[in-house]
């Protein structure tokens, strides 16, 4: 062990066990979850290769070899519970994505959800067997976001009772789904239905794309790899054009929306059916972004503690960057939003959980407000988080840049979250939304539930847009609960300014118009919600830690995130009167002393997160801190290094010698 | 031609080429630029593999056979001026770093600066030749930004008149030089000297390092490459450890300190001398993001020209996306940043060139400001590009992270120059300590000139720490001048807030420690300072150009560039009494007018900057806008796509049914 790691362990204040705990949701989930990642690391099985060191293909290769021996394993060990394959899967690929996550994450849940009983029996267990191995294919190379857009057809013949699916143009070839290039045998494909003459809008149907023996792509069938990207190597990204390819009507998943023998459509009940998917995945998306971030934050901490550079008193030796002020006020702001991130997806899972039991009941009236959320944050988490990595990356300094370090790997495997399942402006727009409309619902005097209740409080304590008088005391800014209480009247007057704006607009211009031409202050007002929602939810968890050495640090943790939050929006604060000047200053002057404050705490906190070494696979981040020779030993691994001469220097280098 | 793309430039208000004629500096600078790229163009010989389908090691290979065949055309052609040979060099390989860049950047002028004549005639042809392959041996695996802390040791030996070169420790390893790993086989090597049993502190050695003929390692040199980063995939970022490899003494860079034979040390003259080189290299730097920015912003403006998504009017055919406001906030902002770097880039070189006229006379007195400024616009320009280009590439959607987009190539490869030369926060707190310095010689009364005059001034015009009533008019926020006049008070009233912090502090605290303990103010002063130069200079720059409808174009930028740094720092001009909080309101309201009045001349300004296809290698920054058909084309070429069946379905997915 190194001695500067030691040390900092030595010097934490709290049971780093009992943190562990708390994240985990409890003493007993820590030891299964410890179990369950011992089963990999302990398992020969899955011994591999570093993948910075293989070609594409290797890596691809690898995955696939690793992910068909997890599906295997899970069998064999009776792992059923969906957070333990989960957390399973999550060890055997190191939390990368791999090419059977849209099968397992997309294609076997669209069949629980949208097939019949009848197709069920066809398609559920060779499925589970990896017989059939699937994917989701909707989005196409011109079209993403917007739904209706997608071009992709399926029209039924009634004389052959089949469905033909074509791509009629070259930007309605579906692009982008994972395990769709060369991993998968079958696809939910998305497209619009015709039947009798008419659009009956965007509907599933499950396509075999390839020979269930030889694997080769079926008649018709243009499927393919759609090549390097930034991340995601192991995954193989696909294309696929449909050339009328038939499929029996037998295979429109029909659970809801039907086309009978003759042609005849018949509509879905309800429109909200599939909704619970999309925010069920983005809340995941919130959890990944904790589990990314704290990531980042173990790696970049335990390297600050053990790297020594510069001086801060003249003749003493190199002190561990961990002191520089700069240092500390890079990361341990992006460590509370580590936390506050952390509770956050707690809260979040807990609430799917329960209004999806009141779904199942049939009462949906809570959805609009956890989808209006799951979106919100789903932006806030993902834009914090891949903006924070690169922070923790450059933090490292230039061994940060190196692959040794994951951060690269981080970042590029998870930058993708900003984009993929819903783009993130797509999403605070879609917030924005749902916050004017209950806005509305205020001012015309209708009570609000949930995370939107303060637009009703607002309307009675009006937001003045103008400063204080030096000298006067808004708010405590040494109490979490009046800083929650100012992230909400933030938000409060941001979401009015911008209904004010577009009311006042609609006098000349179309709704779409303005809503268009408000979109700025839009996504600033879902922004300052989400803020303020995860400012409140870390406050509120504070409460319901009993130790009180833990509860110590963390409220000092969610004090630094929200003054840190009030002094990066400074001018919001001011402009609506909610802080005056020389509180402004008072803010930085705490921030500093959170710093301090936290400095003993940093090794342990991220200690707390519980990564194993094999698990974040960054030499800069070791548990045992020591660095230097490791990442020595790993450079002499490079391939590159494969040969001492390379072959370059006979073929281009010498032989010039002679020309010049 | 794709027909929104050639709307977009029929709409255009000015005439292209004739800013591009300003961005060169001139008509026929325009005309040698595109004379020596289509060089390079035309030349069958640099035709290549893309390097997006390559590994590594392939990568590797290509870039060392351009680079050779690049040093023999420059040859042959009789390019010998270097802003000629930075042009033809840069259309070779994409503006990407190549295994020759140290050699040509680093070891060829320490050459120049530092060798005795005696050293010129024996190394600088063979060098010239590239018979002598070189690089720049500073950085240590443990060692980065503090020269101090270097531990390589170079030990004269009286009695063989040898200097000993040894590498003490593991973090003593030489750590990063460019083609250090594979392509040189001499280094430059920074070591501490000791002779008659003192530490005489750094000094440069030419270290021969392979043999001349097979290349292979000499004995004692441990060499090889670090493995694979982010980004510089086609650079053998090396490591090198000296097992007491013994050199003759004439091999010490003898210009200006010496060594005797008996092992007398004789000092260098000045230590000023070494200098100017890191100051011209950061120069450069700025120049580099001011690029990489264009080229970010060309592909992404041309791509949402083409793009359409989604629905403005409900019923009309789905917009581009670059009428969306949302978008349009992502990027003219980033747009007016370019070619406000381009400006101050063209300001920096101009400065440089005066300058060094003035070092040449023996002149310093001007070096200590272009110094801080160089130091601090190069964190400034390179943080908001680095970050600038993630906007960029997350604006193109889902296709701007495939390979094919470019932009996840452009950020790894320039990403870097965050943390290389310099890491950006030591940078600032380098510009910081000057204007602190300054600060308080214009409190003693002191004239300073240059971009720091304006600490007199504000000597005078005191800066009050708090709002101003609401309906004061303070500054025309339609007027740049003004807004550089605000700029300049906000800039002014930081560097004076740390200033006095750490006065104040100094009752108690040693003179590192309150340095530290306020080091996030100095970083946000440095950059006030920096972002004040910046507006400044791009609305200096107005007043140069003659063309009216670009005058007017370039004013809307201009004004855009300043209002949005405000908008994004309002806190800052609230609290310093520079901005009422209608004003900052306002400003919103003109941001958004500047958006819709820069919209029709968004293509026009990306193609000003122009950067041939071939450069930018982006599908999506095509030309001619045809980005759907090329990125199917695009995709079959990958390696994956090689066979239909990839190996792996074969050995693991199909024997797995018998298993389940």
């Amino acid at each position: 062990m190194n001695p500067d790691i030691l040390k900092e362990r030595r010097s934490a204040t709290f049971d780093v066990e009992k943190l562990t705990n708390i994240l985990d949701g409890g003493p007993e989930k820590t030891k299964r979850r410890r179990d369950i990642e011992s089963m990999v690391v302990s398992d020969p099985d899955f011994k591999e290769e570093d993948p910075n060191f293989l070609s594409r293909s290797e890596r691809y290769d690898q995955a696939v070899r690793k992910s068909a021996l997890m599906i295997q394993k899970l069998r064999e060990f009776g792992i059923a519970d969906p957070e333990e394959i989960y957390c399973y899967k999550n060890s055997v690929h190191s939390d990368r994505p791999e090419p059977l996550d849209l099968h397992l994450g997309m294609f076997l849940p669209t069949l629980l959800n949208q097939a019949t009983s009848e197709q069920m029996d066809r398609f559920f267990m060779p499925a589970w067997n990896l017989k059939i191995i699937g994917t989701y294919a909707q989005t196409e190379m011109g079209h993403g976001t917007h739904l209706r857009g997608l071009e992709t057809t399926a029209t039924y013949d009634p004389a052959t009772q089949e469905f033909v699916l074509h791509s009629p143009t070259i930007s309605s070839i579906k692009w982008w789904p994972g395990g769709l290039g060369k991993t998968a045998n079958y696809a939910v494909v998305l497209a619009q239905l015709y039947t009798q003459g008419n659009n009956q809008g965007l509907h599933a149907f499950l396509v075999q794309i390839r020979d269930m023996e030889t694997h080769v792509p079926l008649p018709g069938v243009v499927v393919g790899d759609i090549g390097p990207k930034f991340g995601f190597v192991e995954v193989d990204n696909g294309f696929l054009k449909l050339e009328n390819v038939r499929i029996p009507r037998e295979n429109m998943l029909m659970k809801y929306a039907k086309v009978e023998p003759d042609g005849t459509y018949v509509k879905p009940p309800s429109a909200k059916l599939t909704y619970g998917t999309m925010v069920f995945v983005r809340s995941m998306i919130v959890g990944q972004s904790a589990r990314t971030l704290s990531q980042a934050c173990t790696i970049v901490i335990r390297y600050s503690a053990v790297r020594h550079q510069s001086e801060l008193r003249a003749g003493e030796p190199e002190p561990q960057i961990l002191d520089y002020q700069a240092q500390q006020y890079k990361l341990f702001p992006l460590l509370a939003t580590a936390y506050a991130f952390q509770f956050v997806s707690q809260y979040m899972t807990r609430t799917y959980h329960r209004i999806s039991e009141d779904i199942s009941e049939g009462d949906f009236s809570k959805l609009p407000e956890l989808h209006a959320l799951a979106a919100g944050l789903k932006a806030f988490t993902t834009w914090v988080t891949s903006a924070g990595i690169e922070v923790c990356r450059m933090s490292c300094g230039g061994h940060g840049y190196s692959r040794s370090s994951a951060l690269p790997d981080l970042y590029v495997d998870f930058t993708s979250a900003c984009t993929y399942e819903g783009e993130n402006t797509v999403m605070m727009l879609q917030t924005a939304r749902y916050l004017v409309k209950c806005y509305r619902q205020a001012k015309a005097g209708q009570q609000l539930g949930g995370t939107v209740s303060y637009l009703n409080e607002a309307e009675h304590r009006r937001v003045r847009l103008q400063p204080v008088a030096a000298g006067t005391t808004v708010v405590d800014i040494k109490d979490l609960d009046s800083l929650v209480e100012i992230y909400k009247l933030r938000a409060a007057l941001l979401i009015e300014l911008a209904a004010k704006s577009i009311q006042q607009e609609l006098q000349h211009k179309s709704q779409e118009e303005a809503w268009n031409s408000n979109a700025i202050d839009l996504v600033r007002a879902s922004d300052a919600h989400c803020h303020y929602v995860v400012v409140k939810l870390f406050t509120e968890k504070l409460g319901e830690i009993d130790n009180a050495e833990i509860r110590s640090v963390m409220s000092a943790l969610a004090l630094l995130y929200a003054l840190h939050g009030i002094a990066n929006n400074s001018g919001d604060f001011l402009q609506a009167g909610l802080l005056s000047v020389p509180q402004v200053l008072q803010i930085s002057g705490s921030i500093k002393r959170l710093l301090s404050e936290l400095r003993p705490n940093a090794v342990a906190l991220v200690d707390s997160f519980d990564f194993a070494d094999r698990r974040l696979n960054s030499v800069l981040g070791r548990y045992d801190g020591n660095v230097y020779e490791h990442l020595f030993e790993w450079a002499r691994r490079s391939p590159l290094n494969a040969t001492e001469v390379h072959e370059s220097f006979h073929k281009y280098l010498k032989p010039l010698r002679s020309k010049l």
